[in-house]
């Protein structure tokens, strides 16, 4: 049995509050064995000055897109995926997309992310990628049936099916999956009425985009004559453990109804920001009972995968959403990072207490931007940066140790990541 | 004469194009003397692999409240002024000011911001700590005179305009100054009509607060019977040199005023976000013509120094106000960060080209985050954060040099700011 103890930090708890105490991490069972003066540890990770927080959790990603990061910005969903998105991603090799998760990962794992929802293709790729990195992940595979035919839309939804069957439970468990079609309106409603029944019946999870912009309400409620969440849970879409991303444009109706099928939201606020999509009503969905979690979006519309710049921007967007400062205030905006994350994911991870999932970041508080120390709940929610990350372990094992990431050649993947994206965009222009 | 030649990088040029050069310095006269392939320099300052750019500029601060950080959050303007802020600051000490602009200044140098306009009290420690910075700023003593007699608000105001004088041109003129109204609903009219006409008949520039929330829009409606802004130029606040802060509320009206007027605009996105103050008309105050430089504001609304962060928010919040994902775009709010503002504050910096003053930072692009590298202006505004800048140098002197600031001692100044704001939360709780 290898035990490692995190020495000398302070630690956050799942209440908020923050003492001094020492994490002895079981890394055999990957969980959290005690907090507090625990004593003993064949490691140690020195925490000495620093705050020890659970491992942030990244709802709703695109991991491989770090390979399109700032390829084209400053236009609107519809036409950046149309124009540019979509067309540069049909020249996506498997081995563009195991790089570019690989990238995606260093930077979740420097930036104190040890979980993640992932939306992509080729997941057998991510799914390699993710068993390296260490780190514990929602994967499938995402069908979309716009501008193709009856046969191709069909074998979409099938391979969204199988991999989601297929890798579940892979990396000892730290990889789970999703039933993934890809949202309400790139999916067409004959294939939702087939498909979502057969991964209900398979007992499957399933993730989508709903309700990100206008684009995606009107047309909905014209040809169905509900609102958008209304037709999913129609089609059987709300009926099993599922979360949707964005949801920006709810109304009550809808927020009700995820109460009611316990349906969570990933909640995106630089991409819904960036792409111009709106503001999402995050504390009305946090008021009526909805788990909220946070997630970046892929890093062509972010442009980072920073959880930190994640959940200051989540604060800030939803105070102007609710019209009031004192909305999505700090330690809530650090338990949607962390506990509420987990809760969608299923995992059991985002708390720091015994028997928990060893998943964990140590921040640098020595630093100027996060002193004076008033309270490092606020520090963590409008302050602090990825930079700031000095450890990461996920599932007990240390993946980052004093910014040195331990799992992959950091320098390699980054060359081979300039290297694959000057070969795809000379394919794709 | 003293050269210093910055070496092995790619340069930002002032039309947002980036090019492979050196840039060499005369740091005698603090000014860039050639950019390209000049050879040449006494000192090195290695940026091979890096990108450098005009030091950035923060144009609306309060560079001492690094010691009210996270004190308070998540309340609105006026109640977070009056139950927390203005409670702690009448507790202020010069010595506390001191150590807070020193924490403050060196969290700018780290973040690449080299120049700052700054509005605040106890200026002589303000301008002591940005003479041993290194920076630019425009420094000034902000009268109020809500809640004083009329002996007190004019000797309030009288302050504000002998500071103005007594320290412009401080620093071998690294230091100017402006008259500091705090706002037109915190200083009231007689006193406005009877010292502004002062101000403009002594030729000094104006820094004010306005239109920062709809409270500083309905009352004076009411009163007056005119928008803000044109209340602000019957007073003659806008005839001379100004540039207001916020500007959130502004109405078309307004907008024309201040480009008849040449009045500039500080863009807070962060405190307008953290405050719910509202979103600034960002696009249509630049297609107007107005100059719109971008500010943090200070560290207790915000949580930061880092313009990395507040360029994202401006080109984010940008977006949103105009619902349209084009506004804002990344070469414009890297140009409001850099060029915009030093316009505003009347420094010849902002631009790297010959005779310009040598203010520039050295960003490390080997970083995960700013990986691949298909547009750096894109990075700039979305992906980078201060924590990538690696060198800072301002009027030709090297202020950080491989993450090291060579002006202040870092960590003795973290521990004083740690030891002031403790005892200073001790007198005023």
């Amino acid at each position: 049995m290898s035990d490692l103890l995190v020495t000398g930090g302070q630690v956050l708890r799942p209440d908020m509050t923050v003492e001094r105490a020492d994490v002895l991490v079981d890394q055999d069972a990957g969980t959290i064995e005690a907090v507090g003066d625990p004593g003993g540890g064949d490691d140690e990770l020195d925490a000495a000055g620093g705050l020890v927080i659970p491992g942030l959790v990244n709802t709703h990603t695109h991991v491989a897109m770090t390979l399109l990061r700032g390829l084209a910005d400053d236009k609107p969903l519809d036409a950046w995926l149309r124009e540019d998105i979509w067309p540069v991603e049909a020249e996506l090799t498997p081995e563009d997309i195991r790089v570019g998760a690989e990238l995606g990962l260093i930077e979740m794992i420097k930036s104190g992310t040890t979980a993640l929802s992932d939306m992509y293709f080729a997941v057998e790729e991510i799914a390699q990628a993710v068993e390296q990195a260490g780190v514990r992940a929602r994967l499938g595979y995402t069908a979309v049936t716009v501008g193709k035919d009856d046969e191709g839309a069909r074998a979409d939804l099938e391979r969204s099916l199988e991999v989601a069957q297929e890798f579940d439970g892979a990396a000892d468990g730290r990889i789970r999956t999703t039933f993934q079609p890809h949202s309400l309106t790139t999916v067409g409603e004959q294939f939702l009425r087939e498909f979502v029944p057969q991964a209900n019946e398979a007992g499957l999870a399933t993730h989508l985009h709903a309700n990100e912009t206008p684009d995606e309400v009107g047309p909905i409620v014209e040809e169905h004559g509900v609102r958008p969440l209304a037709y999913a849970e129609d089609l059987g879409l709300l009926a099993g453990e599922t979360y949707v991303a964005h949801g920006v444009h709810v109304d009550d109706s809808e927020i009700e109804l995820l109460v009611e099928t316990d349906t969570g939201v990933a909640h995106c606020p630089a991409s819904n920001m960036k792409l111009a999509s709106g503001m999402a009503p995050v504390q009305d969905m946090l008021d009526a009972g909805v788990t909220v979690g946070i997630g970046t979006d892929g890093a062509a519309s972010n442009n980072d995968l920073d959880m930190f710049d994640e959940m200051r921007d989540a604060a800030m967007l939803g105070k102007l959403a609710a019209e009031d400062a004192s909305a999505v205030d700090a330690p809530t905006v650090v338990e949607m990072a962390t506990a509420n994350g987990a809760d969608l994911l299923g995992f059991d991870s985002g708390r720091i207490e015994p028997g928990a999932n060893a998943d964990l970041a140590v921040l640098n508080l020595d630093v100027p931007h996060l002193t004076p120390a008033h309270d490092l709940v606020s520090h963590l929610a409008y302050a602090a940066r990825g930079s700031d990350v000095r450890h990461t372990v996920a599932d007990g094992q240390v993946l980052m140790r004093d910014r040195e990431v331990t799992v992959f050649d950091e320098d390699r993947v980054r060359e081979a990541a300039v290297d694959h994206a000057d070969a795809l965009v000379e394919r794709a222009m």
